[in-house]
Parts: C-alpha cells; structure tokens; sequence
C-alpha cells in the first residue's frame, strides 16, 4: 500500500476512467481523485458503477476521497497526477494537453491512457513535451496488474521514473516500452496469437470454444507465472533458451512456415542473427529457472481457476 | 478421481514418460503403470526421479502400483493403454505400433504423446490403424491439465470417446484437434506470440525480461481464466465478439500490418469473410460473458502467483 498523499485528476470517465478511480481510491488510502468528464450525469454514473469496482476496499472511505470538477481548469489545478482517457481522437487529445499544461501545478505527471495515439503525437501543441508519457493499461485496471509506459522521444527520465516509482509504490506491473511502437506490446503480442487462433478456426482445426479450452488449460496458467523467454529457457534445461531453440528450433520454424496467414515470410526465422541476442538476455535475466517454483505456482493458479 | 482399474504401458520413459506415468499413479489411485525403457538403468532413473512428480500423492501407493518390463511383448500383453512416448522419430514410431499391436490385447488404446509426427504416418504398417491417436501433452503433463488428441482420418470415434472419457475422469482437460495440422494447436498458437515476441525485442521496443513481465501481468493470468476469443467477446459487453471487433479492428488489423515478420499478409484480415463464422462461434458459446466472475478468478490467480 502506499501512503503518498496524492492528487489525481482522471479525464474522462468512461469504464477505463472509472476502474483507474477505483484503482487509485482503492490501493493509496490516502490519495484524492477528482473526476471531470463532459456526460451530465456523471456523478449519478459514477455513485452507480463505482462502488463495483472497490471489491475488498473501504468503500465509504473511498467515496469520501472523491469529488468531482465541471471544468477541466478545476479538475487539474491542485493535481500531482493528471491521467487522460477521453475520445481515441488525435486532435481532441493534441487540444487537451495545453489546456491541462497551462491550469496544472508545475510538477504534475501527465498520463495518457490512450490505446494507440503515441505521446509523440499528442504533445504537438504543449509547451514541455517532457511531462507527458503514455500510461497504457490492460482492461480493467483495478484488476490486471500491467501498465505500459510508453516514452515518446521527448519523455523526460524524470518523468518515467516517477511514473514508475508510483505505480511501483501500488503493488502493479509498470513496464517501460522504450518505441512508440503500433499496439504498443501487450496488443501486439495478444493480436498475433488471435490471428493465428483465428486462422486455426478458420480452417476447421478446432471450434472456438476448444482453441479457448487449449490455451486456458496451458499456455494461459503458464504465462501468468513466467512469461514465453522464460517458459521456454526453463523447457531448455541447463542451457536455457539457447538448448531450447538448439531442440526445438525445427519444430517452431516448421510452425511459422505452416501458418497460412502469411504468403511470405520475414525476418525472424530460426537460426538468424536475432537469436544470439535474445536467447543472451534470457540468460542473463533467468540463468537456469527453478521449475521447481514455477510447478508449485502452475498448482496454485490452476487451482485457484477451479475454486475461484 | 477416477476409479477405474486400468493396466497402462508407458513406452518410453525420458521426462515427459515419467511425468504422465507420475499422473495416472497420482490421479488414478487404483491403476497399474509398467515402464518399458531401454536404457539399463531405467530402475535407478525412475526411483530417484518419480517420488518429484508425486506431490500431493500416496508415494507408497503409487511405487506399489509401478513396474518394469523388459521387452515391449512384456510391457503391453496386459495393457488398457499403450502410451508411447520414444524418440521423436518417424521410423522408429512406424515401427514400434505393429509390434505393440501384436502383443497387446485387442481392447488396449494407443496413444502416441509426439510433438509432430502425426498418426497418420505413424499407423502406416498397422493392421488396424482405426486404433492408434495422438495425445499431445503440454509439457509437463502431470502439472499442465491439457491433453491435444489428434485424430487421423482412420482414428476411429471409438477410440477418442474412450480417450476423453479417461482423460475427464482424472480432471484433465482433453481436447480434439479435427485436422492433423503441423504442431498441432497449442504450439501453433505460442510460437506466433514467440515470433512477434521475438521481433519486437530485435526492434529494440523492449527487452526479453520486460517481455515476460507485460505478458505475466497482463494476457497469462487472463487465459488462464478464459481463452482468446472469450476474452474478447467480454470485452465487446453485451454485442459480444463481433462488437469487439467492430470497435477494436481497425486497431487489431494496425497491429497485423505494423508486424515486420510478415513481408505480404494472407486470409485473415479483418472485415472479411472468416470473421463471421468465429464470431458466430463464440456468440453460441459465450452469449454475454460474465465478468465479475471472471474479475473474481482474474484476483484468485494474481494472488495465487504473488504468495505461491
């Protein structure tokens, strides 16, 4: 739990909006949120929705700490944290950032949660294109741990660290994505696997419902206790990832080179030079995994999907 | 658990052998295993290595319940199900069936646990191939509750309901794959994530730990509660599926074309014909997804991996 006494001001509050309320409210006990968003109805919405979100928190503690502005000047003047998810719209967030920069304290984090529009993009028009940092997180994020912090060119360390240094302090997953890349990671990751499922279906491998039951009954309780390197750095015994793609590296090759999706193939294939530096950071991360721990975890996860 | 009294030959015992011949003695409680391995230690070997697998078991009961066989004639004259797990090699397995169909009675399933070579290849000089399929673990298998059982266009419904049946019994999670594609489902469906793992990381987007730790924090614990396409099918509220990707997939198909893997892309692009078919699917499967249960399991696993 932390314990900073911090201001946040969320802009915009649709479900996303809402769940980082929750988020906040909930895991720092003593922070303040303020919401503005332009729906007239917003704190019949929000008293409505909120409290499902604060599972196992103080609730009245919660609603307590909350209050809500009818412009944006107001909403961001006392803020340490200013955290953007309004419209998925370049020039209403290319707008909004001036004005937040101009009514905002001097040392306020600005976040933007945005799915796809990089903060390189979104700080045309500011003054110090340094403060903003894109803040993307797996939905919802009162309850998935990961947040993407998406440096643009301009992003200050400064900024990123504290960014980091705060959700750190709550007991999440921020991770620094050091391009502005399309989809960011998580998507893209996500997207490439949803394209090959989709494909697999397509052809009549497996219905819908088995390729969900297949990835839910292994990949899916494995990566959520070691992601794929190190899945398969510990499938590499002693030697890591370097033995695994030695053993296996066919196999995979013969995968990609089945997937019908692709007419031509780039410049990832097995036994180029990417693979020293991939399967190096492996080792240096993971040296030789303990499976020992990750089957204990494997028992816990499962289980706790089969009581949960 | 599973009550029934079954005579198991485990042919071929490196760690995957050993793994399931550890999942019927622990689940199965008054089955028999006999292990057939040429090496000439293959006592020693299972003795130090099995009692590791037996968590949660009666070790007594199980080793009561273990042993040996010299040759293949002796391994499987009494067996229930022959389970095959030797090299990965296709002459080998090609030979080995008809030996093993000769010897074991007329009733006894067989099951081949390879990672690629499909039934059939294997079946090719069997006298009746109607009797062999695939049953393609996640490794390892005494942990990992899926179970790919890949039919050939012989394998008869017999022998896969028989298969299923056995599998259920012990609260596993088998699954018919309908066409012997190349790595079957599970595999396919990885290494893709594994690809664009791979590039972004030769990209410089972000590295192999950081990697790990976005899917760890955000899709594994999520598939390990529900597939894919369930998972997006609750993302698109009450519309399901097809409202997920009618508001997500311009996003979706960014992602697909910003791949650098990909030189030229094939059938599954979004707006076309494929999509409906698997929105379809998952409408007559899911309807509106339920999730508050899959936020309460969605915690149950995120606390499960941080006190495991």
């Amino acid at each position: 739990m932390a314990t900073t006494s911090t201001r946040i001001a969320i802009i915009g509050s649709g479900t996303i909006g809402l769940s980082f309320a929750a988020l906040h409210l909930s895991k720092n006990p003593i922070c303040r949120v303020t919401i503005y968003d332009t729906r007239p109805d917003i704190q019949d919405y929000v008293s409505e929705h909120l409290s499902g979100y604060l599972v196992d928190a103080d609730r009245a503690s919660c609603m307590d700490r909350l209050s809500f502005a009818k412009e944006v000047p107001e909403a961001v003047r006392d803020a340490d944290i200013v955290q953007e998810q309004g419209p998925e719209d370049s020039d209403w967030k290319v707008s909004i950032w001036p004005e937040i920069e101009k009514h905002a304290p001097g040392h306020a984090l600005f976040w933007s949660s945005t799915s796809g529009i990089p903060a390189s993009e979104q700080n045309r028009d500011m003054q110090d294109k340094s403060r903003l940092v894109v803040v993307h997180p797996y939905n919802p994020p009162h309850i998935m741990p990961l947040l993407e912090v998406v440096k643009s060119a301009s992003t200050s360390d400064g900024v990123v660290e504290r960014t980091l240094k705060y959700w750190r302090d709550l007991g999440r997953s921020p991770v620094v994505v050091h391009k502005e890349c399309v989809g960011f990671v998580a998507n893209r990751l996500a997207f490439a696997l949803l394209r090959e499922a989709s494909s697999l279906v397509t052809q009549g491998v497996v219905g819908v419902e088995d390729l969900d039951e297949i990835v839910r009954a292994s990949m899916g309780p494995r990566w959520a206790v070691a992601g794929p390197f190190k899945a398969y750095a510990a499938g590499g015994g002693e030697g890591g990832l370097q033995s695994f793609v030695d053993k296996i590296g066919a196999t995979i090759q013969n995968c990609w080179d089945a997937s019908d999706v692709d007419a031509r193939k780039g410049n990832i294939r097995i036994g180029e030079s990417w693979q020293h530096d991939v399967c190096q950071q492996a080792d240096r991360a993971y040296g030789v995994v303990n499976t020992a721990e990750r089957d204990r975890k494997t028992r816990k996860v499962l289980e706790a999907v089969q009581n949960g």
